[in-house]
């Protein structure tokens, strides 16, 4: 390739990662005011949140129609090539990551409707917190292209999947001890539901960078061989 | 290209396109063997599925690797990038259904250990029939780059959700009438989740069938929108 079409191409790169991160800003954004209206029993902001997620679907389309065209057009190869693919399905996720911020608004709605004393656990706020916590560390791992801060991310899982079934249990115990929680409990448990899935597409996110900048498929081993597998790439000098 | 490298190269995407087929006949084979399990309390069966997903997860990373090779040995553009693109996230998509029968054998397995007598619903079977439905005319939509075939699928999934929230809410019925039914209910609840998110894999790989075959990206519109496309494009020849 001429050195012109190589610069342009990295501006073409660039752009595809700046998407990525605009899009995860959104999503960030979106889960805080869909958590920030449950707590706040703010109607009006979880009405906004519901309607916002068609940014991210407009945004996801154009991500993917872009990628498409790249690789189309300059057929790229080896890290260019995965970095395309892994922009792809990490816009993939980002989307799917802002539908779960739409579910949980919409959870939170019913809950302030049904239940207008309901106040959230101080589980489910952590949960929240750590799933957020992973999509933050998930995009900053991306935009450094940092692959063992990327599998840091898929530890703290680990941990949000736990909390998940700690809470889901609670719940149980609640719904068995004093029926009249039933309906409230269920609507907690879907929310609950919603932001693991939103740490599962963090998750994700995080395998997609170690796949663009280590060329790895990490989603069926463990953290430990990933790290492993990691720092001897690095020892080797890749 | 030479002749022989072209005539190499649709050998190399007919092998892309075998190998999703034989996935989805795994997949498939797993959602039939859970559901039978469920019904006949067959635990050896049930147990079978669990076993039986790490076939998915190896053939899925096998995929991704092949096409990641295709992509950067032949740099296809066009229709045949989109095959290869395509497969990639059909595959992933069948490993995530594969999944999904996995939960349904664990929650099945769960629901006779605690309630020997138990017996599923009518609208639990429908529910998984759908599902399995959905499944295989996705898949034969796949083997036949039938777009028209693949649009009926995505309307079948509104369906599906339909079933599925219909189920959600008489269990709650239930459980509200009787809190003995609790701790039935969230299992079946969980079971009818997984055989809905089956649904959707496969809507996702009719979405798949949608994309390389004309072109379009179709998450965010219409089952009506879709056809009329469709049916515009093949009037236009294309």
């Amino acid at each position: 390739m001429a050195e012109h079409t190589i610069k342009q191409f990295d501006l073409e790169l660039d752009d595809l990662k700046s998407r990525v991160l605009l899009m995860g800003g959104i999503v960030e954004q979106q889960m805080r005011q869909a958590m920030q209206g449950l707590y706040e029993a703010d109607q009006n902001l979880l009405t906004h949140v519901e309607q916002g997620d068609s940014r991210l679907d407009d945004a996801e389309v154009q991500l993917d129609t872009v990628c498409n065209q790249i690789i189309a057009k300059r057929q790229p190869t080896a890290i260019d090539l995965r970095i395309v693919i892994g922009v792809q399905k990490t816009g993939l996720e980002l989307e799917k990551a802002g539908n779960k911020a739409v579910k949980i608004a919409r959870a939170a709605r019913v809950l302030h409707d049904k239940h207008p004393f309901f106040t959230p656990s101080v589980e489910l706020r952590h949960l929240a917190e750590d799933a957020l916590d992973m999509l933050r560390k998930s995009l900053d791992a991306f935009a450094r292209s940092d692959s063992l801060a990327a599998a840091d991310v898929l530890q703290a899982d680990d941990m949000v999947d736990a909390e998940y079934r700690s809470i889901t249990r609670q719940l149980i115990t609640f719904m068995m001890e004093d029926p009249r929680t039933i309906s409230v409990s269920l609507e907690i448990m879907n929310m609950a539901k919603a932001i693991e899935r939103v740490a599962d597409h963090a998750r994700a996110v995080a395998e997609n960078v170690i796949y663009i900048s280590a060329g790895m498929n990490v989603r069926h081993i463990s953290v430990d061989q990933v790290r492993s597998h990691l720092v001897n790439q690095e020892k080797a000098g890749h």
